[in-house]
């Protein structure tokens, strides 16, 4: 297997089968429209789901058929633009949003785009993914980075994406008190973003200790190790140690753990909001009568849409998120199933692929 | 176990425990503020919460440890005023809105009162309801009945302000399609507090043919009968029958069961609201990664609150709900637990009982 | 001038300047896109902006420099569709959204397209309007009429969409009062529409007593004419006359009169909704301290968006709204202008210019 | 004119007629109500409406017929407690929140106890003001001060708490641009909040420099000086020069001035939101139409409400809003008229009345 920029027109990562990877030469992908822009891509992160794919096949109903290239968390450098194009021109650093609507479903018309019923997304079954040397986007699903952002930063705008669609979703407001179960890559994203909307408390929550050490430091206010007690419990006291009052404003649940929901919806005020953000198993028990009685509001959040990776990207150009912590390391484009490796291992918590030099 | 006016002051209904019930003779209750108002009370309905009280003697956290009179659906006539009231005299015909706030908590002063922190409702354990000749109550949770309505109408207003509330938090517009699962009087009334919020269809749920034909005879759309198959099955079966396209704008779940929960979050489109209404088993399993990338909006309903009661007065007066024809019994005062003990045995749908005399 | 069926392709009727009109033999426009349909016109009704337009080149910053097709109001009969077209065929009749947004600048992709930064929109400059044989439109801004509606109430869909963005940017919710200022077609579709969404109360104010007369008949619940006073005294005999106690919930101006909207932020209530429908001169005289120490929310409405054509014929074909009743004339598309001159000297409520035989 | 706390049980400083003031031994307050507290002001901030009301005699509708105490932007310990108070005890320092609500009126019960419809407001006809020596609040309106927290800073909680209003009324969230109009202290204290809130870009705008020059190092990210040119071009200019794109997310008004009012309009984006805070002249023109076909959101706020004093606390107590940097002068209480005569000359930003020692 082999990666050389020198022969290659698109060199590209692609799953062929379960822990099948390749690296295939692929034609230039064109421009499909006069709003469109070719992407020199730079630097791709892979999250859980980019592994899931390629330990599994498929997640839930997406099932990889036919060989399919990887990768959904990139940035690059615009290399060609369409003719109708205004906001970039060659040479611009973008961040690029990977999943493109179609724009006329009535989703999509009521500015849920990311609830698209056509929705053509990166390294989801049949669309190709951003592991490839250049990806084709419209305009519109491209973020210029300011001056003051990297390119590795650029990659790490759908992650913070991902967080900001859960924080909205909360509709977190300055004041409150959030609670966030999980401290992966979008929960430690999710405390960072609460903050930045003004949370005055934010109790990161998570079973391994070392995870809790970073939140800590990284943007938590307080951290919970839940103890092997019933839920009501753990919410118990983790209202007595952080002055929760009635119970917490918000829980963000990052962490798709059943006994993170029931802590979270125990731990709520009344009239509080639940937002599940953490992918888990399908169906789990729940407290419903708990969330029926206090009116809470439970939401779900997927991907992230209107507005959401430009608020990204003036989050950390603003200096309120700060997403270089979180980047742990780096691996060359040709190591690229490397990377799949160490997510799957939990090392580090963000690992990115370079572009291909 | 006798109840003549002419020797009592003030007959009450009370619970002394499990199965047992007398009549007892109390002193006429005094106005413990300038606000309130004395009401001769004289319908009330039975609900299935006064029936688990009087049943098992508890309802969750709430134990009757000392006796205490039930009833909280009612309706009466003023028969003193405090000195500070103004919109009421005596003589005025009201509907009694039996769960006083104390107006000073945070959920009472953010304008969600139903989630008061000191709560006095009631017929919920240590206060006592409205089965007695009097009953006093703060003049704005008395809701004069327009010369249009009865008294018995009036004490419908309970179950419809429920059902107000719920379709409040349901966020329920003109077009929307709203499915109503279970089909007993808090059901019944949803779907047609749902029309007179303009829903275009209103599907009622329910497992007893009966109920269905009431409810299509009633208020909803059109009726379902679910199958004894999966509930994405179920789902897809009324999506289709119904014309709902990608799923039904709104679901109220007015049963508390499990399946319900289940077809319920099945049949709902992306973005759609799932309210949870009836009170069931405290845990369930739930569908919650169908839930998360469907974005939904699950919503629990609690009591009424704010504008519930008088919106309630406003749709019979104005003739778009009709709670008369959910009215299919009255019983004497005297006769209190035969009311119980129909409303056990599933016997109509709204038994009454009658005030004293 | 003349207009024949038989020796025209795509005969169209244009404004050349100042009440300068010809009909002019086009070619049949082709489909731009996968997406677009080919429609015949059936109806076209005229408003206020179309007679604007005819009689003064320009509206506001809008001038008319070249030769435009007029009309916007239209229904027709599909009679080519693109290759990915799926909702429609050869025949199905619709109603066609004249105003066709960009989907891709921020208010489209924020669910508010009619703010669209790019919009085309017929017979506003540049744009040619839908008084012609053949109109070209993308699939999702066409909506199917159901069987029980005709093509004559399809083309009053847009001046019924109107009032519904109107109705809902009022947030009107069941129970509440609402004053129409303004029995002009918008008007008096703001007044049913708001008796759709559960409005108890409908107060049409307007200074021709006819126009009342017609509003009380049609859908308000009763009606004021205004008096030659102040506006805090019309507003106080307007709660007076109609017992809406601390004021109207809501207020809707559909005239662009400044004595209007002066009575109507004096009829409110604190905490009530004002919505700006009426167009009129740009600036005038406004009681900003009554609006801030109100804290009423001031709203205005452009035109229709996400949902609110698709609601315009549901309440049509579900009974609610009633459009039959506004149609007052219908001429021959040869005879096109005659309705401009009808509308002008205010014959009638709605005209209609039906399409080439 | 003499004030000496040794022959005095409740020194007050009474507003007798225009410029007629007066130090009266008045007597203690009693406890209205087992929830009610005794505080013992320490500092009172003095507003354009106290100065109002001691050089007119009236503001608006609220004419003084009889001696009124003045003041109400108050700090205190508390020297009494009820017997039903739970979260206060004697010694507590506290913020005093001045209005009164009813508790009890349909907007009390809505949650808008701001907009109370028999309010009982200090320092506003009939009601005295807290410029003397105790003052009687229920419980629910004092907010215990942290340890981090000062009494002078308490007494910032009023302009503060309108601000939080205000910028809440304007639903400021993280990375939107905000425009205030008058930098005087609730217009400085806007910047802060939206800053708070996450604004990226908040614009203080006034014609005096030297406040601009306070605002860009208090708050603003950037300030604005109109040019005496139509509000049109200063609009224009004032997005030219902050990069405000389509136009400005948010404007606050805190001038009451015209002009603003104007430019303000013109330089909001479409959809955008305009918070009238600022009182002024009862009506002034308005750019209405430019309002409704940008579908602008105009709101007015009127003091604070639920929420807003614990926002106010949490925001100094947290660091995020710095208050002190306002207080540019304190008097001792016995020299009361003193801050008057400065607040009228412009004096500093705000001077605090010392209690009696």
């Amino acid at each position: 297997m082999s990666a050389t920029k020198s022969t290659s027109q698109n060199l590209s990562f692609v799953l062929e089968g379960i822990h099948q990877v390749k690296f295939e030469d692929r034609p230039i992908p064109e421009l499909k429209d006069a709003h469109d822009v070719l992407i020199d891509v730079k630097f791709t992160g892979i999250c859980g789901s980019d592994v899931h794919y390629w330990e599994h096949g498929s997640i839930g109903q997406f099932i990889v058929k036919d060989p399919m290239v990887l990768g959904h968390e990139s940035s690059g450098v615009v290399s060609k633009v369409g003719s109708a194009v205004k906001s970039l021109k060659v040479g611009d650093q973008v961040a690029m949003e990977p999943g493109v609507c179609c724009r006329r479903c009535e989703p999509c018309k009521r500015g849920k785009y990311n609830l698209c019923e056509n929705m053509a997304f990166a390294a989801t079954p049949p669309y190709d993914g951003t592991l490839a040397r250049y990806y084709v986007l419209p305009e519109d699903f491209c973020y210029k980075l300011p001056e003051n952002m990297t390119l590795s930063e650029g990659a790490l705008m759908e992650p913070l994406g991902v967080a900001v669609h859960i924080v909205r979703q909360a509709s977190v407001t300055p004041g409150q008190s959030v609670v966030v179960f999980g401290a992966g890559p979008v929960g430690l994203l999710c405390c960072a973003v609460a903050r930045a909307f003004g949370a005055s408390k934010v109790v990161a929550v998570d079973i391994q200790k070392p995870r809790l050490d970073f939140a800590k430091k990284y943007a938590a206010t307080s951290v919970f190790e839940p103890s092997k007690v019933p839920a009501t419990e753990n919410a118990a006291r983790m209202i007595e140690e952080n002055g929760l009052g009635q119970g917490a404003d918000v829980v963000i649940d990052a962490s798709g753990a059943e006994p993170s929901v029931h802590t979270g919806i125990h731990v709520l005020r009344t009239g509080g909001t639940y937002v599940q953000g953490g992918m888990g198993r399908s169906e789990i028990t729940f407290p419903i009568m708990a969330a029926c009685t206090k009116e809470l509001n439970v939401k779900g959040s997927f991907r992230y849409g209107s507005g959401d990776y430009k608020l990204a990207v003036d989050l950390v150009s603003s200096g309120k998120v700060n997403v270089k912590e979180l980047i742990t390391g780096t691996v060359k484009f040709q190591e690229a199933e490397q990377a799949f490796k160490e997510v799957k291992a939990g090392k580090g918590i963000k690992t990115l692929i370079a572009g291909i030099e």
